[in-house]
């Protein structure tokens, strides 16, 4: 087939997330963990990234590092502005949907309304929310960046869980009590919830 | 292979660009096409996703319709709004092609500046700016969604080419005189400099 002939099909716009699905061989979607600051977000994104690279899934993952920083660099922890962060979280984490990839978000995301825009952006069907459960007093011991000492001292305003509120999700896609699996058992968990959903296939 | 016997190289963080271009078989890119409205941008950016897709690569493409609704509503089209719409896109794509993905994009974009910026963020080697070259007068008679004419009533303020500069890239990847060529020439004019610039391999 020539590319003359091929024209009267290509030219309906860009490409539609079936066809990226079809080329990935998995579905888009986002698996959103949130939970206190040393609950263990990260360590099991990573797992869950691993995983998913091994059964050829297309991610990408998201955290403070490459977005605190980058898109969202304007903007500080007030209310006001942890809520345009994640709004800006959610427009971008959908359009990686629809380009048919799975994104792994772990953003601390403590207000439930934040969490629900985003569900709304992405689609019901497509947005997975992990709650990472830890008690804040596990997490302040486990404090890997001392965040937690700074904010008790006062040093750091509006931290969650000390300072800030800590808003639960009410129903999430899966619970993970990190103070009492291994990121990879959790990890397992989350690749079970993906497969039953009919994201991936193993 | 045992889980756990995979833990220690398993934890290095998040995957790579290394990793995810490995798994899609080509490299992370932006490819950016700038130019006048009505130049014909979005239509080869069109066709060059299809010919991408052709040869299994993992594409997204980024336009008005997605992003000015999305994650950049809030902004207008005054410089500054301008330069923050651009600036949040480059930072979008950046995360894209540490994805190992081609991202590709359909912006006026008017201000060099504002594309320099969204190269130092992307890296050089990894940012092809596509300057879609045609006389204003040819696009005003296109004009498909009439916003020309409207602008040039001054019903839409800072319009470029009519009320707003448009300024032409220095030093582009790659010239298009879509007036002259079609959108599929222009598409595998694309492809080949791509391929060339090992991005891509036929």
């Amino acid at each position: 087939m020539t590319l003359a002939s091929k024209n009267v099909t290509w030219f309906d716009g860009y490409l539609t997330r079936d066809e990226r699905e079809a080329l990935h061989g998995h579905k888009g979607a986002v698996v959103w963990f949130t939970g206190l600051s040393a609950s263990g977000k990260s360590t099991i994104a990573h797992y869950l990234e691993r995983m998913l690279y091994e059964r050829k899934c297309t991610t990408y993952s998201f955290d403070g590092d490459n977005v605190r920083h980058g898109l969202c660099r304007d903007l500080g922890f007030s209310p006001e502005d942890r809520k345009e962060n994640i709004r800006r979280i959610g427009e971008m984490v959908r359009l990686f949907v629809d380009g048919g990839i799975i994104a792994i978000t772990a953003f601390i995301s403590p207000y439930r309304a934040d969490r629900e825009v985003v569900r709304k952006l992405v689609g019901d069907d497509r947005f997975f929310e992990i709650y990472v459960e830890c008690p804040v007093e596990v997490c302040a011991k486990r404090d890997p960046k001392g965040l937690y000492q700074r904010a008790m001292a006062g040093v750091i305003k509006e931290f969650t869980g000390v300072s800030a509120p800590y808003e639960a999700p009410e129903n999430p896609s899966l619970v993970i009590h990190s103070a009492a699996v291994t990121p990879v058992e959790a990890a397992e968990e989350v690749m079970e919830i993906l497969n039953r959903a009919g994201i991936i296939s193993r």
